[in-house]
C-alpha cells in the first residue's frame, strides 16, 4: 500500500524523510494506496492532492493543511479514472483552475484537460486543451506535472509525455495568464528525459516525472521521481525555462 | 454521428418524432455525437444531461431549456469516461445531487457513483455506492438510469445491469430520503429483461435500458432503449415499484 510522507530541508537539496506516514489510506476509497501529491499554496492553506486507488479503480482526493501537522480530509475531487491533477494558485477570473488527465481506454489518448471551481471541492467545465503528438518522447500519454508557475508570459507547467518504449520525459507548456484553457506555447523538445543511470534504471526504469517545482530566490527547483524510486533535483530559473521553447 | 430528436405526445404512448435534431454536434467535445439525454425538471427549468463523443472519448454534458424551443449548453460537468448521468429534481441538504457511471478499464467493473453540486457545473464529493454483484444480470456493469422519483420510503431510481453475454436488464434501487448516498434497498432481481423479439433482437440485441421515467396521475410509464433500435414502454406504479425489492 503507497502512502506519502513528509520530507523536510532547509536549502532544498538535503532532505530529512520522517519516520510515519503522513497521509495513509484511511477508508475503501483508498484501500489500495495514496501516492503522487502535489500542493498548490492558496491564501493561507496548502491543498495537497493526491492519487487514491481503491477496488473501484483511481481517482484524484483532496485533503488540506496549514501546518502539515493536522490534515482535512476533503474527498474525491475527479472520479475515476483520473490522475495528474494540477491546481493553480490563485484564481483566473473567479475561478479556481486545475489540469488533470483522464484516462482513455475506448479511444484517444490521455491528454490534458481544464477544469474550473468555485470552492476547489466541486469541478466543471472540463475541456481537453492538449493532446499527445507523433512525437517519440510525448506518443502515448502527456498529463500535468507540478501546479503551475505564474510568469509574465504566462502560466508556466512542466508537464510528462510518455512516449515510446514508455518512456517518460517532462516538457514546458505555456498557459494564457487570463484564458488558462488556451496554449501560448507547447515545448517542441524535452525539457528532461532519463540520461543518468538513476533514470534510466530502478523499480520503472526510463521514468522522470515531477510533482513539485518551487521557486525561491531566483531558481526553479524541479523535484522529479526517477525510474519510480528515486527523487531527483534539476535547479534552472524561470527565464531559461521560458527560453527553452 | 449520433443526435437527439423531440418526440412529442399528449397521451404518453403515441408520439410524434419532430423531423430536426433537437441537440446535436456543435463543437470538436460533440464531434462525434450526442446521445442518451435524460431530463430533470428542477424549478422552471429543465435540466438535460447526454453523452458527448469525441477524438478524446466520451463524457457528460449538460444543456438547459425552459420551452423546449431555445437550449442554453453548459459544457462537460462529468469528464471522460462517463456515462449514465441521473440527475435529481431537488437539492439534499442542500446540495444537488447526482448518479454517475465512470468507465473502469484497470481494474474494478463500472459501478454506480454518487456525486454532490452546489450548482449543478460543478462536481465533487464522489463517492461509489453500488457495485455489480455476482449474479447473471448485472455481474459487468451497473448504471443509474432516468433520475430518480422521490418516494415516503427514498429516492426510487429505475437503473441497468449489464450481465452474462452482455444482456442488458433494468433493476430497481432504492436511497435514503436524507442521504441519498446510503442504499436502503437494491432487488435481487431485474424489474425487466428482454423477453419480446424486438427487445432480444436489433441493432444491439438483448438489451433494454432506460434514461426515461414519468410518474403522472399514479402510474409510472418507463420509457426504455430495446436492442439500442426503437423505444419501448412499460407502465407500472410507485406501490408496484416499492413492492418489486
Amino acid at each position: 500500500m503507497s502512502h506519502i510522507r513528509l520530507s523536510r530541508s532547509k536549502d532544498g537539496v538535503n532532505f530529512t524523510v520522517e519516520d510515519k506516514p503522513f497521509i495513509y489510506p484511511v477508508d475503501e476509497s483508498e484501500k489500495y494506496g495514496c501516492e503522487d501529491a502535489r500542493v498548490t499554496f492558496i491564501d493561507v492553506k496548502y491543498y495537497i492532492n493526491f492519487t487514491v486507488i481503491s477496488e473501484d479503480s483511481w481517482s484524484t482526493a483532496l485533503a488540506v493543511t496549514e501546518d502539515f501537522v493536522t490534515i482535512e480530509r476533503k474527498g474525491i475531487i475527479f472520479h475515476p479514472e483520473n490522475k495528474d491533477v494540477a491546481i493553480f494558485p490563485e484564481k483566473v477570473k473567479g475561478k479556481y483552475i486545475a489540469l488533470h488527465r483522464p484516462n482513455n481506454s475506448g479511444f484517444g489518448k490521455a491528454s490534458i484537460w481544464y477544469s474550473e471551481s468555485t470552492d476547489l471541492l466541486h469541478w466543471g467545465n472540463h475541456k481537453c486543451i492538449a493532446r499527445p503528438r507523433d512525437m517519440k518522447w510525448e506518443s502515448m500519454k502527456i498529463g500535468g506535472g507540478a501546479p503551475p508557475i505564474k510568469t509574465t508570459d504566462g502560466w508556466l507547467i512542466i508537464c510528462h509525455g510518455k512516449g515510446d518504449n514508455s518512456l517518460y520525459s517532462l516538457f514546458c507548456l505555456l498557459l494564457d495568464l487570463n484564458e488558462p484553457s488556451k496554449i501560448v506555447r507547447r515545448a517542441d523538445t524535452p525539457l528532461l528525459t532519463p540520461t543518468e543511470s538513476f533514470e534510466k534504471e530502478g523499480f520503472f526504469g526510463n521514468v522522470v516525472f515531477t510533482n513539485g517545482v518551487v521557486e525561491k530566490d531566483g531558481k526553479v527547483y524541479v523535484y522529479y521521481g526517477a525510474s519510480d524510486e528515486s527523487v531527483g533535483l534539476a535547479i534552472t530559473d524561470i527565464d531559461s525555462l521560458l527560453k527553452s521553447f
